[in-house]
C-alpha cells in the first residue's frame, strides 16, 4: 500500500508532527511505501492563481478551473503543482495531518487542496464527483489536534458538533473527490494534557492505524 | 459607519470582486468609510508562522498562539499583521468577499484569518468567544459566490446544507471572535448565468446591503 500524508504544522516538536511520525513509522514497518508532504518544511505556496500554469489559455480574464483543465490538458501546470499531483495519484490511503486552526485546516493545507484538486485532475471535465469521483479507489482521513477540550465539540459543545465542524474537509475536499472517507481520528487539546496522557493519545492512534482496513467510510 | 472588506479572488473582472466593488460603492454613497483589503492584489501571505513576528518569546519550540499573546502583549506583530488588525479594530462591519473554493474560503483568506484573528488579540488572555467575544459590536457577513447551483446546496442538494458547509466560517471564524454574524449573501453559479441573470443578483445584493440594518445575526 502507498500512503501519502500531507502535513501542515510549523513546529517539527508538536503533537500534531508526532502523530505524523507515528503514521510514517507505523506505515513503514508494515512494509507500506509512505510519501511526506511536510508543507512547512516545502516552503508550500497555497495561494492559487496564474502561478499554478506555465502558460494561461486566457490572459484577459482569468478563470481559474478553466486554466486548470487546460493545464491539465496540455501538461501546464507548474513543477510545484504537478509533483504534489502525482504524489496523490500514487497514493493508496491519504492522511491529511494538522491542527485545527479556525474550525477548518491551516492556510498552507486549504491552499494544497485548492492548487492540487485542479478541476479535470480531480473532477469536472468528465470526471464525476462522490460516489462516480475519479479517486474512488483510495482512501483518506484527517489527523487532527484541537486546541479545546473533547466536550467543547460535542453535539452541545460550545463549538458545536466536530461532524459539522468538518463537513467542509471530509465531505467537502475528501470525498467529493470520491475518495473513501474514514472517521477522522482526534488528538484534543495536547497541549493541556500531561505526558501520560499524551501517550494515551498515540496509543490510540496506534491502534486506529491498525484496524485501518476496518473502518467504514462516514458518507 | 466603518466598514471593512477582506476580498480574495485573483481575478478583478470576475463576478465576486464585482460584488465586492457593489458594496464600496453602496457604501460610500451612503457616506461610510470603506476599506478594503484586496488580498491577492496585496500578494498577502497566507502562511501564519514565524514570520508573523518581530521576535520569538521561544526559539526552542514554536508554540503559535502563545506567540501571538506574547506578540500583543509587547507589540512583535510584524507590519503586514499589525496593519490588518488596524483596519479590523476600525471597523464596524466586516465583510467577507470571495468565491467558494472547496466548500470554504480560498486558502489566501484562511491565512488572513489565521494570522489577523490572534490568541491575545481576537479572543483568549482574559478574552471572551462567542456571546462574551471581543468584537461583539460588530457586524460581520460573507459575500460568496458558488461553482454550483443553488440546488446543489440545499438540504437536500448533493453537497448538502449551505449553513452546515459555512458553519466553520460563520460559527468558527467570524462569530467565535464575538461578532454579529448576519446571514450570507451568496451568488450562486455566477459562470452559468446570463447576464441578465447576473443583474439580478447585483440588485439583490445592493437590496442586502441596503437592509443590512434590519438582517438579524444566525446565532
Amino acid at each position: 500500500m502507498n500512503v501519502f500524508i500531507i502535513h501542515a504544522h510549523p513546529e517539527e516538536k508538536s503533537f500534531s508532527t508526532t502523530l505524523k511520525n507515528i503514521a510514517v513509522e507505523y506505515f513503514n514497518e508494515q512494509g507500506n511505501e509512505v510519501v511526506v508532504s511536510d508543507l512547512y518544511a516545502m516552503k508550500f505556496n497555497p495561494v492559487g492563481g496564474s502561478n499554478d500554469f506555465e502558460e494561461l489559455s486566457n490572459k484577459e480574464f482569468f478563470k481559474y478551473q478553466l486554466e486548470q483543465v487546460n493545464a491539465f490538458n496540455n501538461n501546464l501546470f507548474t513543477h510545484e503543482v504537478k509533483q504534489e499531483m502525482e504524489k496523490f495519484l500514487k497514493a493508496d490511503l491519504v492522511i491529511l495531518n494538522f491542527p485545527l486552526w479556525w474550525f477548518s485546516v491551516p492556510a498552507i493545507l486549504k491552499g494544497w487542496v485548492d492548487r492540487i484538486f485542479a478541476m479535470g485532475f480531480a473532477y469536472g471535465a468528465g470526471k464525476g464527483v462522490y460516489d462516480s469521483g475519479a479517486f474512488k479507489n483510495k482512501k483518506a482521513f484527517c489527523c487532527l489536534t484541537t486546541g479545546g477540550p473533547e466536550a467543547a465539540y460535542g453535539s452541545n459543545g460550545k463549538n458545536g458538533n466536530l461532524e459539522t465542524i468538518l463537513y467542509h474537509i471530509n465531505h467537502g475536499m475528501l470525498y467529493f473527490v470520491g475518495m473513501q472517507t474514514l472517521p477522522p481520528f482526534v488528538g484534543f487539546s495536547p497541549a493541556r494534557k500531561t505526558d501520560e496522557e499524551r501517550n494515551e493519545v498515540i496509543e490510540k492512534y496506534k491502534l486506529y492505524l491498525k484496524n485501518i482496513g476496518n473502518h467504514q467510510p462516514i458518507f
